[in-house]
């Protein structure tokens, strides 16, 4: 079940609800682009279906609707941001046009944020130095949920990391992953049809591997993307966007879905910037990167591979098709999205028009 | 079989090595320093194995003994380093200094390396920033060896990542991987047990995923680590090490240890160093990297696991015990130090004393 909406209702839609939570129009807009792109990727866990989960946020505090992110302190290439407890998604775009800015200057930047939020889709911040030329890398950390290699339950966040990589003409080469082997999302889905998973998923309550869902997430863990790797990944995530932004770290911080609304969750983030005009030129950046593309689009496939994929395409041609035929909207998305209609006075319908 | 030899007779030998195919005694020394501290570390696949297969390029002129690695053009947080077909390890480490120079100005800094070669253990220049009190981020690209999602063969090469994070007092959090699922030597030893891989390691000939060993690497491909997480990491670095800093890229790299000794092979590489002292003071960033580390160590056990590990621990174990009793070098390390022996007109027994 899904029902198709404009892409430009759905970010009328949810703007109006972050105005009716006393947003500004700026900050109102910037969170519904950042959650109507999402769901224009077809990314639909990090999109609009959580929009209802920051309103209750916004209208019991924990979420400051005036909030304004600013910069407490800054050098040549970095900047540190407090994020006033603002949506995540406000200052997260605050921290990364501020890394593009400074990375314009000296070829590179650092910015971390402190007293954010959950903020969505990390690939959308990459996206935004992309747009302007530059390399992104976004990522977060996040309440814990993943084990490490051995432990009986949860060590670190899914912790997500983004770059976005400009490519003249075409579109970025975008990746946005979590470092979680899948999303626990997944394992949901699986125990709702009573299926077996993978045995590199998650953990049971005693810290062995299992193919059972039944008991996630109340015991056991996901188990990090390739062992320790993803482990040691999900670390050095954490170190850069918890620890050197002053933000709070592993189980310092609260469930933006969960826990007391009226509490800021004291989320971590980090914004890298890079900027290839500074360092080689962006002609010759991009003729080698446009190289790169179409070198694997040439490169020979197994047998019955229709293609072989950069990072992004799938996620761009969605977008495509979204802006010109509409959005598919999932039933678990709509269903959200009336929780959000109630809780701001809006009417469900304007989606439709 | 094994033979256990002092780290410092390791370090000494190598760098007589180096100096008798015409290196300068503080290049020798510095490619000294890298390959016996990877073989205290017990990677013995990036250490003096690989000196021999140095040799033979530095005694062909495809490695320059006198290349000097020099800043051909910088801004603020960046250079672009020019390796003049140095020996990779000399580049690498003039390029980590050069960025640790810039973070310290600027709070963070990137450094691209072209015309150089495989520069060995990634995870050395990580730690030279965190000696340094500086978070280090090293990679490099090289000749395809690693398939993407669907391909029938190769597309990017291992492009191995590695960081430092300085812990204070403790020794620095350390993780130095490829963004293959296994490195090559794990399906050559696999093939010769004539033993069957796990299904995530190669792919065949057709491109399909095989548990058989026995075709590789004639045909077939190693697989990226967690599939397209992996494949997306590797073009990341890719753009960072090979297109960013003017290096070749993809199938423009030669094989180091089997491509014609007498031609540079091109390989790219690049350096990130960022400074907490700048960004949020030095005893801030410690005290918080350090209770990281007691609350992971402190953590539920899986049943019959002894303890957590945080990324680097059994290197710096290994590492602490080498330069204390000696390092128990493997046999086919030891034939290659055989060949450089030889090479080089020195006796492998001074090794022993």
């Amino acid at each position: 079940m899904s029902q198709t909406i404009s892409f430009q209702s759905l970010h009328r839609f949810t703007s109006n609800a972050f105005l009716n939570v006393g947003m500004s129009e700026a900050d109102a807009a910037t969170g519904a682009d950042v959650l109507a792109t999402t769901d224009a990727w077809g990314i639909f866990t990090h999109g609009t279906k959580s929009l209802a989960g920051y309103l209750r946020r916004l209208q019991a505090d924990g979420l400051r609707a005036k909030g304004r992110p600013r910069v407490v302190r800054e050098g040549g290439g970095w900047a540190s941001v407090d994020g006033d407890s603002s949506l995540g998604m406000v200052a997260s775009v605050f921290a990364m046009k501020t890394a593009i800015a400074k990375a314009r200057e000296q070829g590179i930047a650092y910015v971390g944020v402190h007293n954010s939020c959950h903020f969505g889709a990390a690939g959308y911040y990459a996206w935004l130095a992309a747009r302007e030329g530059l390399i992104g890398i976004s990522m977060a950390n996040d309440i814990p949920s993943v084990a490490a290699p051995g432990s009986r339950g949860s060590i670190t966040g899914s912790n997500p990391l983004a770059y976005a990589v400009p490519a003249g003409n075409r579109r970025p080469i975008l990746l946005d992953i979590s470092t979680a082997t899948v999303a626990g999302g997944k394992v949901y889905a699986a125990r709702a049809r009573g299926e077996p998973i993978p045995a590199n998923w998650i953990i049971d309550g005693n810290g062995r591997p299992t193919t059972d869902p039944s008991g996630f997430p109340q015991v056991g863990a996901l188990l990090p993307m390739a062992g320790h790797k993803g482990y040691g990944l999900s670390l050095l995530i954490e170190t850069l966007s918890g620890i050197l932004s002053g933000a709070a770290v592993t189980w310092g911080i609260r469930s933006w879905a969960h826990d007391d609304a009226s509490l800021p969750t004291l989320h971590g983030a980090a914004f890298l910037a890079i900027d290839p005009e500074c360092i080689c030129g962006r002609d010759e950046f991009t003729r080698k990167v446009e190289g790169l593309i179409d070198e694997i689009h040439g490169s020979p496939r197994a047998d019955g591979v229709e293609r072989l994929i950069v990072p992004g395409e799938p996620e761009w041609e969605r977008y495509d098709r979204a802006l010109s035929e509409g959005i598919a909207l999932p039933t678990d998305v709509l269903e959200n999205l009336q929780k959000a209609a109630e809780m701001t006075g809006l009417k469900l319908e304007t989606l439709f028009i």
